[in-house]
């Protein structure tokens, strides 16, 4: 998540073992999430492993639907890895990437994998567990994650704003979300913890009644937003009449 | 979640900023969970720091509902921590307590810490956030907590053996399920990744379709409790007409 303190010895120790670690750029309004991962390397490998830059493809959002949209971008993403890593291991190695929050949770590095086993190169994938948004942002409001024995629902905010808030869902966490979903929901029932840049510097807390901070969130992201040229933010919500 | 290699530098560095670190014993049959604890901080304190064991409260199953025997759980818990903190730090100091998993899911430490403080202690209460089993479940099958763009439901055996499968639910997390609760549902229609033990030594992980693997989950789980005297273990279902 950005902070060299929330890596495992695992990951720590994977990536000194690795013979180059990958580093996407996304483009200069993201450049210091290339930046962090340099700092983060600098400060973790304890040996020299090369550190290979590449532009990422851009998604295309005008093309089909959001799914046919994706997918095209994974296929871009994964023909990029299979030129960089020949470049870089015409001989074969091992090569690292760092996945911001966990790599199970919304994030396709484990998909884009998959595909170059499918297009015939060989290759051995390998998942190291890591520190999820979510879990730096209970962290940091002291708040559980769900109610006593309750269940809690991971979701985007295009799911909450398409899909609304399901039946008998108490606790709701909702990631990916650029347009403030929570604004489709009956404010009067419901709290929100709202987190973004968790566990670095700059993060940035903000929680209470929904009525009542959901439009300072709404500012205050907005402001944050231009200030640093990107965000990554989230927010945990929960019914009001449940009892943690 | 009970190898050392999965500590954060945070984690570490906190334990060995601690006056006291206090491990639950939660009776003979648990026993090697405490000697766990112990022997990760062997592992990862710098200095000496003394470490007080304690005979955690029993939970009465049988008096009044499941949240009130929780609830007088709790309490009980809560009255323990106070005298045991009194009587190592009479004048004040850092109390760590090991988590194991995430303490914001499914763990009530959070909740007895609010209930020194409804009953007058001085405390502040601080949380370390941490790697918890699902992840090291995804990790080890490596495969993705969510469909793409998919919502993710994290619930307890009870929810699932009560409430069955939610409508629209794609992926499902199951905890704390000594029942095997997926017994419940039309097994032709789910997959499961099921793990024990994770991220230790004697790790087992089983997946397959239901109704191929869930007869042989069922006996591998019994099997491996009667050999350690207690288990760990969780599973995650995913309807099989998603795509990942």
């Amino acid at each position: 998540m950005g902070n060299p303190d929330h890596l495992t010895t695992q990951a720590v120790r994977e990536l000194n073992q690795a013979d180059v670690i990958l580093v996407p750029k996304k483009g200069s309004d993201k450049a210091d999430l290339a930046d962090l991962r340099r700092q983060i390397c600098n400060k973790v490998l304890q040996q020299s492993v090369p550190i290979v830059e590449f532009d990422l493809p851009v998604r295309d959002s005008t093309s089909g639907t959001y799914l046919d949209g994706v997918n095209d971008w994974h296929a871009a993403i994964a023909a990029t890895w299979r030129r960089i890593i020949r470049q870089a291991l015409p001989d074969g190695g091992t090569v690292a990437l760092m996945i911001w929050g966990d790599p199970a949770l919304y994030d396709s590095s484990l998909r884009i994998a998959e595909r170059l086993l499918n297009a015939g190169m060989q290759v051995q994938i390998h998942m190291v567990p890591g520190l999820t948004s979510f879990q730096l942002l209970t962290a940091a409001h002291c708040i559980p994650l769900n109610t006593l024995g309750g269940a809690v629902m991971i979701t985007t905010g295009r799911n909450l704003r398409d899909e609304g808030w399901p039946e008998g869902c108490e606790t709701m966490v909702v990631m990916l979300d650029g347009g403030c979903a929570f604004q489709t929901l009956e404010a009067a029932d419901y709290n929100i913890w709202w987190g973004a840049y968790l566990g670095m510097d700059n993060q940035i807390l903000m929680s209470g009644a929904l009525a009542d901070c959901g439009n300072q969130i709404i500012a205050k992201r907005a402001q944050a937003r231009q200030e640093h040229g990107w965000i990554m933010d989230l927010y945990l919500l929960r019914k009001r009449d449940t009892e943690t």
